[in-house]
């Protein structure tokens, strides 16, 4: 076997068996009305994130909780029909909030925050949450790692600190990238660094 | 069988299997002639800690690092032959210090801090750690487990956001309370409540 088809084997092998982890700092999404409110106009692209068509706003929100607040927190693109602020525990002690687990887009029900921007405010009545682990997978490593859409496994990661989580949620779409979420209290906990592996348990 | 023989059977099942959680917050240890010159005396007991001798003194100090500092932090006694400043790694980012993940009393080579009582100021050479999840057990503990002193486990908890740690270290004396203790990230990532428990895999 040559030299480049032994090493796109191993990439195979490596997609088939492995999954990148990423680690997710707290972070904002907004509607277009709310950007328009809190800077004057949309969302603009700074850099593109691993989710494809997502994307790094050049503009930056402070989230305002009862006991604390966060300056200069990322906001993602594009805008979207619901805002949502994802945080961690430790984020959410500082706030003065208790936000459920729940994965994104799951706002009902949830605690509320005051956004800040260059040119306004907004004040949301819920859509704070601790967003729950999960992997985003193409329907081309779905089918290679034999796991479907919703379905919820084990996933070991391969870390300085090593662990297994459980009750992690897959999420299948043409759309998406194949990559691992977590917080940032979860990759503090495994000692993540960028290009960590993790692997889905049987 | 009577109720209160029930009762009793089922805590030392309880007790051979599941061993509780307990999450560490940043803390400092330090020796008698630091205490002096931090406080002016040595430390005071405020209330016991879990583990038998040791307590939560009265006295609290500033630790400071090159980029941030944490004020009120929490001093355990009795004081000990050698500094040390246990924190998670989210608490680094912030002091701007990459200390690395030791056991207890494992010193040598790490990051110092500046401590600051109310009486004066001490500077660490070194000391900063961050604490390697660890279980404190008793002898009687270890023997119902099958686990000895310096075994490597893998510990399932039983949280909110489940997940089982790799890597825990075993600690066995008859001075010590059987307790797991994870730092604030961990306690975190897996949703920690108090009185939650975890269990040992095979």
């Amino acid at each position: 076997m040559e030299e480049k088809d032994l090493e796109s084997l191993v990439k195979a092998v490596q997609k088939a068996v492995f999954v990148e982890l990423e680690a997710s700092g707290r972070h904002v999404h907004v509607t277009e009305a709310e950007a328009q409110r809190l800077f004057g106009h949309g969302l603009t692209p700074k850099r593109p994130l691993s989710q494809p068509g997502q994307y790094l706003a050049n503009e930056r929100v402070t989230v305002i909780g009862p006991k604390g607040e966060f300056q200069n927190v990322a906001v993602l693109g594009p805008e979207r029909k619901e805002a949502q602020v994802e945080i961690s525990l430790t984020d959410a002690r500082t706030l003065g909030i208790t936000p459920p687990v729940r994965l994104s887009g799951d706002v009902r029900n949830t605690p509320g925050a005051v956004l800040v921007g260059n040119q306004g405010k907004v004040t949301l009545e819920q859509g704070v949450i601790i967003a729950q682990r999960h992997i985003h997978m193409t329907p081309e490593s779905s089918k290679a790692m034999g796991v479907r859409d919703q379905q919820v496994v084990r996933l070991q990661v391969f870390t300085q600190r090593p662990l297994i989580f459980e009750e992690v949620q897959v999420r299948v779409s043409p759309q998406f990238a194949t990559y691992v979420h977590l917080d940032y209290d979860e990759a503090n906990a495994c000692g993540f660094q960028p290009g960590d592996l993790g692997r889905i348990l049987p």
